[in-house]
């Protein structure tokens, strides 16, 4: 492989890729080099013969009976398991395609050279087709032949480009029919789905589908997204929630020992992640600031924007007291959509917007609830003017867009004003805003990552040879040494329900939320105070592949698994 | 030490500390307990016994007579050299007192550490006294002494809560005999000033006013600035800048992926550094972007902001004909500060703003000259009302304020459509927005700073030591390996020239800018047209303690001290 590396660093070997990204192009940067051998250890049961054992029946997450009637073939299927043995499947050739569906997210392409290294070593003379720009590829049969040259330069790399994402759906009636075609002109033996809740539950449909029809190809689905909200008992985690949180943390540690250096900034840290707060809520874990929000705390418990404020503002005012006129304050991308009130002014100002003149004088407010009123003469100007601004192509007003850092610190700002005037602060409130997203999504995949990410992409290369369909790669014990990691299969079916969409029960696996009897959270509540007025900022420092730190496991999944990080 | 490390880590020496900003009383993350116990090469010269000797007699950088009548006992100084022999000075106990001065930068502690352990190895018993909060702590004496414990916990750390950092300055009268009191007081013999181009003239200021009264006190200069705009022939970079242009860079590369991967964003970055663009160069050059835009070029072609969008515009355009509709853009914190016509409007806004009613319909525009309506009608609406709201405490317009890498994506987002209607572009433009300057002020030192910093600490020591004052430490030779790099002292006078300031002479340290003929500039222009079409993206990945990578120096150095990166 040293050859390949060296003739790709000389760029020898860069017009015999049919790539067009230009990636082969370029040449890699030093830490990008060192990654493309890094070895990787696989769990022992893969690393020696194996057979997939049954495990027991299953069920669904709710509505078993809907679930069933949506999934007749699949549905109470066992999960798999595999333990040591003779593999009597081994030898047998496959043709087998992999998708990269939805957003980007660290490790995406070791779960491809785990699927290709297992159909190299244990199914020798096997084709893996990569399908070009997500779901699309496999309606348009839009696909690239995976060998060892396409896949060397991509081991251990972030980003998605060796075959890219994208963001359809297989949902009507003809795009199933176009997966058909494909599957059946490729004659595809299996097809693994890299996605999220989404696009695993996409997965298991096109399973059943060829499962209903008769159809030899089935499909196994692979965990990814970097907000950690796909997960269950038996898929501890997503990949890529390692490594984004990690550069997070990376950057909010920076930010920490500027804000002690400095001694006169809040910065106000807003963190992607926008349906739940795992991402906010491990890189508080990992860096200690002195406010974090929770979307789903503040969902529970009712919350209102002025809570959330005067919460900031509190711990503002308590700090001033101690001497301290800085700080840190993490903040979900999804928090407004959490709160109550901002979803019921929403909802009001949608209708509004579509049914009514929006006068200069301000005369249709009188259309909001009084409630909705309030709310909405508390936000700040510029968001106020965002709400009736920023729509989405249906007229709806557009919360993605709104900035939450800048509008909380307006908002806290105004209240400290208050306070200012009413003698109870003397300070002077200066906010620096931040928002981490784009940078996290494509780093180098942590050697956690990496190694977790491979494991699985082996492991649905085990199951489709053991002609398994309709289940999801699944990497246990991940708290213990690599060797000990389990492995095996879950049925996608145990992880749904259903929700009802324009009067049909529609299939979906359920986000997994912050759980606020979770462990992590639980110790996160148990710190947060003293983390609120002392400083225990933490700085964890850029990820490193080698050296003492480099095999730490996110806080998240050690406490989930019982162990106190 | 690891017993210190192992109490640290236990908190058990958390109560014995004064510190107040709460660093002992946390717990550091395993990457900073690493680099705590990281050895530090130091040059051959100054790990065995060694002469200080005198190098050529100095000038000034302009109007020499000028500089000569503000530094009568100063000017014209030798540079200092050390060189092997025995040192007659070797065993004076001295008092020093050190300082750090305005914005953070990775490396300060490691300034300390290096004058601390020149005073332990060569001077046994000697006192160090860090002043605290910046120059402030000089004219009030707030200081802390430092010791072995007390400096262990900062070394190779980033930050500057050591002692942490302030603004102010000693300019007038009082403060200076505040400084005389300070030093008198503590019976220093020498004063370390850790500080940029502003810092080093005040630290030269007051070398000359401690000698014109026959005052021991001597005054030794560190070059710190993220920024890279402090340096000379014999001070070839500032500390900092090549740690923060490497975390940059990091995300900067993580965000190409990411944009390769998606394939449908223009990534626009901002990046700090208001006066000089050298971070954006040297960022530029770690990652190869599609288009950098340099401040000093902007300014030297005269260019309009109208020339730098329809700039931007055509590579998007060319782009879109290749297939590629995404890509990333860095531009320089202080890019618009560049634009004459910027200049020009935003001098008459300051004018009618103090002096004419602003009225809604606009009428006061006629007030602008027809060249600053034109400009002034061009920018997006939200510049325009930024350019009229935003205004500092004498009522000027806050360039710093505007967030150029979204008033750029307006621009172009508005140039693109007109094009679109024309019938030359027929693609959707997506842009998003990112700034990075917090993030890299005070992380983990690369191996370089760390290194750097330590010499440049330990040989302000031995200038000390050996009686020298108006110097700035200075190390060379930087190309090489750590053990031939040349030590010395530079006469802070030699890089002076003189401003005209309300009718006075000031003397000031010409900022060093992006010189246009230099080898990193024409470097990169000799390939940004290639980087431009063509996808030359560089990930340099995180920042790397340990490995093959891990004593990468930045190519701004490299290439300006004549090596091709």
């Amino acid at each position: 492989m040293a050859a390949v590396a060296a003739a790709l660093a000389n760029g020898e070997i860069a017009s015999a890729k049919t790539l067009n990204t230009g990636r082969y192009a370029s040449v890699y940067s030093e830490v990008q080099n060192s990654r493309l051998d890094h070895a990787l250890s696989l769990p022992s049961v893969l690393k020696n013969p194996f057979l997939v054992v049954d495990g027991p029946l299953s069920s669904a997450a709710g509505n078993p009976d809907e679930i069933k009637k949506l999934f007749p073939c699949l549905f109470g299927q066992p999960s798999a398991v595999l333990v040591p043995g003779e593999n009597a499947a081994s030898g047998k050739v496959l043709k087998v395609g992999v998708v990269l569906s939805g957003g980007q997210a660290p490790g995406g392409h070791n779960v491809i050279s785990g699927i290709f290294d297992y159909l190299q070593e244990r199914c020798k003379g096997s084709t893996l087709y990569g399908f070009k720009g997500g779901p699309a590829g496999i309606m348009k049969c839009k696909y690239t032949i995976l060998n060892t040259e396409y896949i060397y330069p991509y081991r251990n790399q972030g980003g998605f480009d060796m075959i890219c994402s994208g963001r359809d759906k297989i949902e009507t009636p003809d795009q199933f029919k176009q997966a058909e075609e494909t599957v059946l002109k490729l004659d595809l033996d299996g097809l693994v789905v890299i996605g999220g809740d989404d696009s695993n539950t996409n997965a298991c449909l096109l399973a059943e589908n060829f499962r209903s029809k008769n159809m030899k190809t089935r499909v196994i689905g692979c965990p990814k997204t970097i907000d950690g909200d796909l997960k269950c008992k038996e898929v501890p985690t997503s990949f890529g929630f390692d490594t984004a949180c990690k550069i997070y943390a990376e950057m909010i540690g920076n930010v920490m020992v500027d804000a002690r250096s400095t001694g006169k900034y809040y910065h106000f840290v807003r963190l992607m992640g926008r349906a739940a707060s795992h991402i906010t809520l491990e890189c508080a874990l990992q860096t200690h600031p002195n406010i974090t929000l929770i979307g789903e705390e503040v969902a529970a418990k009712k919350e209102t924007l002025k809570n959330v404020t005067d919460y900031i503002a509190d711990v503002i005012c308590k700090r001033a007291e101690r001497g301290y006129n800085y700080g840190v304050i993490l903040i979900p991308e999804g928090l407004i959509d959490f709160i109550p009130e901002v979803q019921q002014l929403i909802a009001e100002l949608n209708e509004i917007l579509a049914h009514d003149v929006v006068d200069e004088v301000g005369h249709w407010k009188k259309k909001l609830l009084p409630q909705s009123l309030q709310l909405f003469e508390l936000l700040p100007p510029a968001i106020q003017e965002q709400l009736m601004l920023e729509r989405d192509p249906h007229g709806n007003v557009q919360v993605a867009k709104i900035e939450t850092e800048k509008m909380l610190i307006q908002m806290v700002e105004t209240e400290l004003e208050h306070r200012k005037q009413a003698g109870a602060y003397k300070e002077q409130f200066k906010g620096q805003s931040h928002f981490f997203g784009y940078e996290g999504r494509c780093g180098l995949p942590s050697n956690f990552d990496a190694t977790y990410c491979y494991a699985l992409g082996y492991a649905a290369g085990a199951l489709l040879h053991s002609g398994k369909t309709g289940l999801i790669s699944s990497v246990g014990n991940l708290a213990a040494p690599v060797e000990e990691w389990t492995v095996g299969g879950t049925a996608l079916t145990s992880l749904m329900d259903v929700e009802r969409r324009h009067g049909k029960f529609k299939p979906v696996i359920k986000k997994a939320m912050v759980e606020l009897e979770g462990a992590p959270f639980k110790k996160f509540a148990s710190v947060r105070e003293d983390w609120a007025l002392n400083n225990r900022y933490l700085s964890p420092g850029p990820i490193q592949f080698v050296g003492p730190a480099a095999n730490a496991v996110n806080h998240t999944l050690l406490l989930e698994l019982g162990v106190d990080a």
